[in-house]
């Protein structure tokens, strides 16, 4: 009898337990991972792709030795059809390798946006330098401008050399710095500046190209946050840096890239160059941030959480590893504690937090969800960790929103009627699937309240539902809902409505008080509400309270860029939020008990 | 017959022709390189070393492959007594291959200095976090101190960490910049704070350790400026930069290299570490600038030979790759035209030029030389190419001021007295030493006013002059005075005066009206006034007018390192500069062939 070994597909977290010695392809297959292998696993076509971060793989065979540069085989690739798991192996798996790819949630509600960017775009004509005329090339261009200019080696590189390319013609990309104007990039005149917007979530990033003389978003772009191959939440990252002093560097290295090869793609779908983009707003969580900037990570993994900084950064993008405009400078606004990043800032931003007319809450929902509930000038905020359950990951048959996802379900008549992304032959459970499968199930009767099955005519209670037989899928094996997945669910809802319970308690008010609940993210923007206040992840209050808008940390981040204005507002928020540190506090555990029962509380 | 080759020795600047397949420890006695060998040729002992740049070696020998590391070998060093020369070479010799290390002037007349310095160093004892204290760390330095605190990302990531390892009780350095104030570094508490101060000459690299908080010179150290393997002047490496697009790096790169060393080994002398180095000033020519930020030099090697930029710059040393402390900050102070660097600068501030009470004359003599004139108010600056016969090159038998090098001659009865450096016996001659030897056989009638032997009785003209015969030297052989020498002697000390009198000229003055004559540079420091009056070098005015100072770039840069007044003083010089480019000027031909006689003029 083999033993048995456990292969981990990240960044799509299906995991599977094959005889040791089984083939990667095969163990995907089984484990719902569609990997692209036109040639049926002969070693030929190279498409199936995977990345070995963990475990110990079969030797390389003579065919992946054939297909690899030195550069792919140092940095792990494997083919799955070649590399047998001779260990327990965590993967990643590259978009490119997969028959479809996820889908992205990258687009928010954008209400309305200020529109007075810090950067603006000058077309000089100047004097050529001659015996009578021997000033440097700055200062030719800021006698031209009137305004004190300064600039870092790489864009006084740019002007030097633009001037002489273009004869003195010159399109200038300036910032307005307050008692300085700064130089972020020389090029021919008539050169459109282009910001870059980005929300680094701890799954995925998603990226926006802005043309920042008018305002109009050229193009958008997710992918995932390849940190997830190191940790699927931030506190498995934080460990993972604090292992060894080389590892933080991985982390950072890794999300500069995948922010380079963003901004890569956006440009070329956009026919711009990446030199074009002389300005960008990031935004992430609090670990993200130190992660990007190569500070330390190490006090975030413990309490009381305390971050490097906290205030808006301003630096140019040359300090991080971004290939873009030569002074191209790099806004990151104001955290507000260990675990609410700039991420947050920027929701609240887009969510109008900033000038509250409303009583109204955010809940901006990921690994980990974000809420804030805005009162009386004040902003109370926690965090709580509400995992993966909602990203498909640790439940069953629970996969991303890619082709095939139960993202629907009704529950009538003893059976489920279920819709999947792209109309596609159903294979698996994506977060709002399994929400609102148990919502369903708990409406029929067959989950109770504490989200246990009912019992059976004999007695027995079952450990899991069949939700769509055999017959019905896409790969020939039942999907099931379990006790874990149920389980899964109500950690996750449970976590997130005794965010909210402790913000009510601790601002005097209930929730019929609250006139307006923007719900965030990319699972907010697609859950079923219905479900999700029958199950009481949120309070029971009217239905059109509840705004779900969708990726608003991105919305945030793309008015900061567009605007000076905003960005100061954003600058301001964090000084009137009383954050509440959930493990701290004291009445948390019965409230989070309490709070993964199903229905309303 | 067999093939001549020549043999370059840098930054020796000492060539010797020897047929094709020699050896090339061999072709270093010929040509008086005095390089280790303690095995006497026979591969063993590696310290002969020398570093091939261009032209064709023979292969590696069994014992150089047992004897370097693959980064040795790939930087192209060999062992002189196992490499034959089988075309033209150009060799760098480590300074530790040599016997004796060139003499290097570092140390400068230093008048008074101002102590202001822009760096102050603070000793704090934060409280820690806690659930009541959620701040972050940058915030909780700077309610400290009570100011607007910033700092990059390497003094951040230095702040978090010094705090932990300290348990809140750091040292901070702090740099006051108007608005706010820069965080550099943080530290144990009590660790002092240190400067660092360069004068990155042509040929050499003077480096002072400053402590910033008693002003005291800790230590200073010079090395060879590495770039002189690239071109003995800026000119040629301007020419070498322009060749290849990766040849500006190299220049950078070697540069930075050299700067790092420079303060690692000043540390480690003083018992300090380099990232006690919060700060420092470097001074040096236009093109040494541009070559040390990554800036285009194509623009300084074709009229009208115009900066990038000349205002002065602080940028953080990581930036320009430097190791030092996290936050580091780097003053490169004002450049004043194409050929007139900030080393100028700082020698006209260490000169007192800003502060003008009498009418002076600088003279910075190097294989560039400026010259500065002050008179009402204004500065009139030039740049001549004096070339490096003063530093010995380019001499038959010249030499750096080693030991054995002679300095001083005295020609009686007919024959010379000499004076070596270290006392040792002659094997050359240093650029004092030709100097001199010119001045006294012209002093002799032995040669005439336009440098040309006078006749021997039988009517013909010897081209040379034994000035040491054989048997009194340290090596077996004449050391001679040829017609070149005198005539390389000539072109320089006519570079020079023909600079003069056009400053004079342009400010309407006489020799006799300028009362105070600096002359600046290592060479200046050692030369022998009345010889360069007897030659014409300088005019003949009273020698009490003539004030050597020595390293004035290196007082210079001191002095701003200790005071931002001076900084300031310094930064404001360059607006009273007026630049005479002399290749532009009409009458300059003629005033350097005139200037090229001996005698006054």
């Amino acid at each position: 009898m083999s033993t048995l070994v456990t292969v981990d597909f990240e960044p799509l977290g299906r995991r599977i337990q094959v005889p040791a010695g089984s083939d990667l392809l095969s163990a995907a297959q089984k484990a719902g991972v569609e990997l692209l292998a036109a040639c049926g696993g002969m070693g030929i076509c190279g498409q199936c792709r995977v990345r070995l971060v963990q475990g110990r793989l079969s030797p390389l065979t003579a065919d992946e030795e054939a297909l690899f540069t030195p550069a792919e085989r140092s940095a792990g690739l494997r083919l799955a059809c070649q590399a047998l798991a001779h260990s327990d192996v965590l993967l990643e798996v590259p978009p490119e390798s997969l028959l479809s790819q996820a889908r992205l949630q990258t687009e928010g509600h954008d209400p309305r946006t200020d529109f007075d960017p810090a950067v603006h775009a000058v077309d000089l004509s100047l004097p050529l330098p001659s015996q009578q005329d021997l000033r440097d090339d700055l200062r030719r261009a800021a006698e031209a401008l009137a305004v004190p200019l300064h600039a870092n080696l790489p864009a006084l590189n740019a002007l030097s050399r633009a001037l002489r390319a273009h004869g003195g013609q010159v399109r200038l990309a300036l910032r307005d710095e307050g008692e300085f104007t700064r130089l972020l990039s020389a090029s021919a005149p008539e050169t459109p500046p282009l910001g870059l917007a980005v929300d680094m979530g701890s799954t995925k990033l998603a990226a926006f190209l802005i043309h920042l003389e008018s305002g109009a978003v050229l193009g958008q772009a997710a992918a995932m946050n390849p940190q997830i191959s190191y940790g699927e939440d931030v506190i498995s990252r934080i460990a993972y840096a604090n292992k060894a002093p080389e590892n933080r560097a991985v982390l950072q290295t890794r999300l500069v890239e995948s922010l380079n090869q963003l901004a890569q793609s956006l440009c070329a779908q956009a026919g711009a160059a990446v030199e074009q983009i002389v300005e960008g707003v990031l935004v992430g969580n609090t670990a993200i941030h130190h992660f990007l900037c190569g500070l330390p990570v190490e006090p975030l993994g413990t309490a009381p959480y305390i971050a490097a900084v906290s205030q808006p950064l301003d630096l140019p993008a040359e300090a991080l590893g971004l290939h873009l405009a030569p002074g191209a400078m790099l806004h990151l606004p104001a955290l507000i504690a260990g675990y609410v990043g700039a991420d947050h800032t920027a929701a609240l931003l887009a969510s109008d937090f900033d000038a509250p007319s409303a009583v109204q809450v955010l809940v901006d929902i990921g690994t980990n969800t974000e809420i804030s509930l805005s009162a009386g000038g004040q902003i109370l905020t926690c965090s709580t960790a509400s995992g993966p359950a909602f990203e498909g990951a640790h439940i069953h048959d629970g996969m991303r929103a890619a082709p095939g996802a139960v993202e629907r379900v009704r529950w009538a008549d003893g059976r489920a009627q279920v819709f999947t992304v792209g109309g596609k032959a159903p294979v698996g459970l994506c977060g709002t699937g399994i929400l609102q499968a148990v919502a369903e199930l708990y409406g029929a009767g067959i989950l109770d309240q504490r989200g246990v099955f009912q019992r059976l005519p004999d007695g027995s209670r079952p450990s899991q539902l069949v939700l769509v037989p055999s017959t019905e899928t896409g790969h020939g094996r039942d999907i099931v809902v379990t006790r874990k997945d149920v389980n899964e669910i109500q950690l996750a809802k449970g976590a997130i409505r005794a965010g909210i319970e402790i913000l009510l308690a601790e601002a005097g008010l209930r929730a019929e008080d609250v006139q307006r609940w923007v719900i965030a993210g990319a699972f907010g923007a697609y859950l079923d509400l219905p479900s999700a206040v029958r199950l009481g992840m949120f309070p029971a209050v009217p239905l059109e309270r509840f705004f779900q808008v969708g990726n608003a940390a991105g919305v945030g981040a793309r008015q900061m860029l567009l605007s000076r204005t905003r960005r100061q507002q954003a600058a301001a928020l964090p000084q009137r939020v009383r954050y509440i540190e959930l493990t701290a506090y004291a009445d948390f555990t019965r409230r989070f008990v309490q709070s993964m029962y199903f229905g309303s509380i």
